[in-house]
């Protein structure tokens, strides 16, 4: 007979590495995690309330007092997700963490718990010979730089989101008549029937005027001939979110929807073209720019180039001009470059994209020809 | 010829001369409103980055200095959706705000503003002679008593949930062989066949011994005679949210899970039943429990009887056992208790209700007597 036995999660134990390495370098004992994507990232588990302790030692004793808190609601899905680590079972997960782990300086995500939650977690702390230690990004510092199986689960979201767009161009969802509300839940059905577990956030159908709205909610609007339509939408794999814009035309349209098109598919090149290892992200930002608003459109560019993408719609690294970040092998960031003139209409083109030992690899495989439908 | 007007939100002038109340009762010279959903709330605007700076003074001057603080992609979309209210536009909204705010006491939400932001919000504050103070829950604390037309989207979230379950039902949805994922998006499909902009929140399907586990995702795992089968679901509808649990039995079943399922409606009507204006939601969690714990189960209801619900699917009051809040006319609330065995089955059964001037109504309308189903 076959004895189940636990089976550990050769990433979390990787990742959980690379994390004590970082707390080392920052002098500290152990890290409370308290991001929930973060507690997923480091061991697996994926329940809406959790905390995770991880000791820096760089022995095999620091993996082994890792420990995983979570409450009553989740005990059995913690034993299926994260097999290899003790569990804890209490509500108030981060102070309980604290209250059971040893003296010494414990850095908390001061990014993440809030003026209130500290003092919580300071009370737990009391009389414990605990520290605590301001301690942000860590955790999102590793995550920004994707493993071979973060990548192939982005692919994944990717092709999910080309096919469902392919699809709906297909069987003419993309005419006048349809809402913009239509649209989108039919891209959103097509992603999951391409094997996503969902959207990767709340779709973005923008038709006519409403295209001048970057984050504009579909509605019951009809689009119409002679309308620009964007839809941003993505799918989710796994926990990894794609994310991709493109901009069509319904009819023949007009001379200016034309032009407004092909300047915003030059600056979307550009983004791509500059995205390669050891560039700082505000260069990117900066290439896709320079080409709108050299053609005096810099104004109706309201927004960043991009961002980074992964576990999480928006994270590190950061995009914008005024960014810090320099793009390393393994990043996966969004270019998407887009001009707004109100009450006329939009063009939004994104990609995302992952940077490579020799450049950039675009995951987004749907064609940025403009496409004139009905 | 027509002149367009700004059209005001009638609600949000109501509720921040609420709130203004608070902000005096508080001691407070202004709020700065940083929570998003608090902000939609005080003012309609949905965008994903926005900041609301509200001044306690009781004249109508005081109203006139509110300002809306968001970035530039969300320009057009303010103007259609706070037309009444000024608007900086700035990407960090919350320091805008404050940079720009006069002398005096200031709240911001402890509970939502992180370590780290309160830094920056400090900052902004250099020099200005604008004292920080901490101010959580107070918008929170209007927001869990409702008004009729908040109630009425309520209610049409209700519906779409109960028509989505009854058309899933009908077309033999729940039949053996269909998966756990494909009920789900069924579900959510019909919800927004009925109505719903999307679901409430990421639907549960858990059968046979998943449905052990409170908050199982919905797997690939295909449904069986003899299963239980759980759905915890909802739909959005401007904004709010329902939210409903049904348990169905695919094929005759077992004496034990007819009899879990038994244990679990008298349970759930005893929780009903106590929910009216003024009874502390403590008491309401006690009721529900009793009825388990007699039974011998009280160590298998591992969560709270319920939560407020309304533009958050889990806010104000807290339902817990050791819960304070009180309940009052025009709170909306889950009544949820189940009962979970480890690798055989669990029950759950969830409605949401409106506490009345003479008890409460349930608002998800879907029959809870036992579908025997397949």
């Amino acid at each position: 007979m076959t004895v189940s036995r636990p089976r550990p999660h050769p990433a979390g134990i990787r990742r959980r590495e690379a994390l004590r390495v970082l707390l080392r370098g920052a002098g500290l004992d152990a890290l409370l995690v308290t991001d929930l994507v973060n507690v997923r990232y480091l061991c697996g588990f994926t329940g809406s309330n959790a905390a995770l302790l991880v000791h820096a030692g760089d022995d095999a004793a620091a993996e082994d007092r890792t420990v995983l808190a979570t409450d009553g609601r989740y005990r059995t899905q913690a034993g299926a997700e994260a097999p290899d680590l003790p569990l804890l079972v209490e509500r108030a997960c981060g102070p309980a963490l604290l209250a059971a782990a040893a003296a010494g300086r414990v850095g908390f995500d001061s990014a993440q718990v809030t003026v209130d939650g500290l003092d919580v977690l300071t009370a737990a702390t009391d009389g414990s010979g605990v520290e605590l230690a301001r301690a942000a990004g860590l955790v999102e510092r590793l995550r920004a730089v994707k493993d071979a199986a973060e990548i192939d689960a982005l692919r994944l979201a990717c092709a999910a989101a080309d096919a469902a767009l392919a699809g709906a161009i297909a069987d003419g969802v993309l005419a006048p008549g349809r809402t913009e509300r239509d649209v989108a839940r039919e891209l959103e059905d097509r992603m999951v029937t391409h094997g996503a577990s969902g959207p990767s956030f709340e779709t973005i159908v923008a038709a006519g005027g409403n295209s001048a709205i970057p984050h504009h909610h579909p509605s019951d609007a009809p689009l119409a001939a002679g309308d620009l339509v964007t839809m941003d939408f993505g799918a989710l794999v796994d926990g990894y979110h794609s994310d991709m814009t493109r901009t069509v035309l319904l009819g023949p349209g007009a001379d200016w929807q034309r032009e407004l098109y092909a300047l915003v598919d030059e600056a979307a090149a550009a983004g791509r073209a500059a995205v390669a290892a050891g560039v700082p992200t505000a260069d990117v930002d900066a290439a896709a720019r320079a080409v709108i608003t050299d053609a005096g459109f810099g104004e109706q560019f309201v927004h960043p180039v991009g961002h980074g993408v992964g576990l999480v719609i928006h994270e590190a690294p950061a995009m914008s001009a005024t960014a810090t970040a320099t793009l390393e092998t393994g990043m996966t960031v969004t270019v998407e470059p887009g001009v707004y003139l109100p009450g006329r209409g939009g063009v939004r083109i994104e990609d995302t994209v992952v940077v490579t030992g020799s450049g950039a690899d675009t995951l987004t495989a749907s064609t940025r020809d403009l496409l004139v439908l009905g």
